[in-house]
């Protein structure tokens, strides 16, 4: 069947985002070094943190600065001082903050998939955060819907392909998450198409079994939906 | 012309919302209590960190209790120990996983009026949590669309009557707050029933000029569309 509908990942598929929790784990690393001891990995205590937080939270910066402070007084032992902690809701502001960045070859791929097919953004995360990263972004004209949901499952996909009356054949999902963007768009029987990023949140790690589309570039989209779309 | 569809605040319209942020800002109050003089009013100092964070955080528990994080520090001139900070986080996860309890009347009016209407909920905040009162609430299968929205502005409102071709002529909001569920909808041409509450958080305030139907319950709206719908 031949795709009539695009749908396209957000957070590090159009623009970037991993690499800045990355950046702003770091200055975590950083501010906690005189509270906590070398044999304590600050990485693993904030996993173990926002694991235990997501199904309360779900996805996004807010809860993600929430899991940050959380975890920064049980690791130094409830020794924080409030300095500290205001420091790390501004490292939260300064991530809410940060200005959308297209990943390479976005701004020059998406208007040419636009003229071609109908495209949906299904991005997941705070309402708010996702809503001004779309306005940021200059693509929201592109797109011809736009969801934003609390978790990429596969009842989130069929209840978006049903409201919009989009057979699956016809539907082609392109992210950079197995977990959110492929494995749940295959199990209702549409295609999805992998482009992996450098960064990925250890909470969305997964794999597919090696036979889904993998490209290495949003730019080479257009080429692959004409041979395969 | 004759209403079509209803449209349904949740937080204080079909469910206690502002009552339990009250509980919360008591429960702060009595933490802060040993840290802050009787010349420093809380509420007050509580309601600016959320009017300067707003425009960031958007609406939601998530933001709130970072919200009364900041205040914390600000308010103890930077004295709060850790250990009340991650009683303040607790105060926040304890508000997130409140049970979903509906107002009064809403259990049996809504399904009568489900009979006669197309029923979709417009409610804002967190997407995670609105969707988890909603699926606490009993209420979603007997919603004809669901709608969780970052701002409750007539943008929105036009963008959910357009999306679902619904005339403005034979729409009616319901809610108890005059900013977010009456005003917007009026500008659009569309009718709205005021159903006021006890309880409305300060940064919803706002009146409308006394033209607008109003109820006392959830109760009176079958009999009012009856007559007026």
């Amino acid at each position: 069947m031949t795709v009539e509908v695009l749908g396209l990942d957000g957070d590090d598929t159009l623009w970037r985002n991993e690499e800045y929790f990355a950046d702003t784990q770091r200055a975590f690393r950083a501010l906690l070094a005189s509270y906590v001891g070398d044999d304590i990995d600050l990485d693993d205590r904030m996993n173990a943190t926002e694991r235990a937080n997501l199904e309360l939270f779900g996805y996004g910066v807010k809860g993600f600065t929430l899991s940050l402070i959380e975890t920064a007084i049980e690791a130094s032992g409830g020794r924080i001082a409030a300095a500290d902690v205001q420091q790390l809701l501004d490292l939260g502001k300064a991530l809410l903050r940060r200005p959308v960045a297209l990943l390479e070859g976005v701004a020059e791929t998406v208007p040419v998939l636009a003229e071609e097919y109908r495209l949906i953004v299904i991005t997941k995360g705070d309402l708010w955060n996702q809503e001004q990263k779309l306005a940021g972004s200059g693509l929201a004209e592109l797109m011809w819907r736009i969801e934003i949901v609390a978790e990429k499952d596969p009842a989130t996909y069929k209840r978006i392909l049903g409201q919009y009356d989009i057979d699956p054949a016809c539907f082609v999902m392109v992210g950079n998450s197995v977990r959110s963007d492929i494995l749940p768009v295959l199990e209702l029987g549409a295609r999805a198409v992998h482009i992996p990023q450098e960064h990925t949140w250890v909470q969305e790690l997964a794999e597919h079994d090696g036979s889904v589309p993998t490209l290495e570039s949003i730019l080479d989209l257009p080429a692959w939906l004409a041979v395969n779309g």
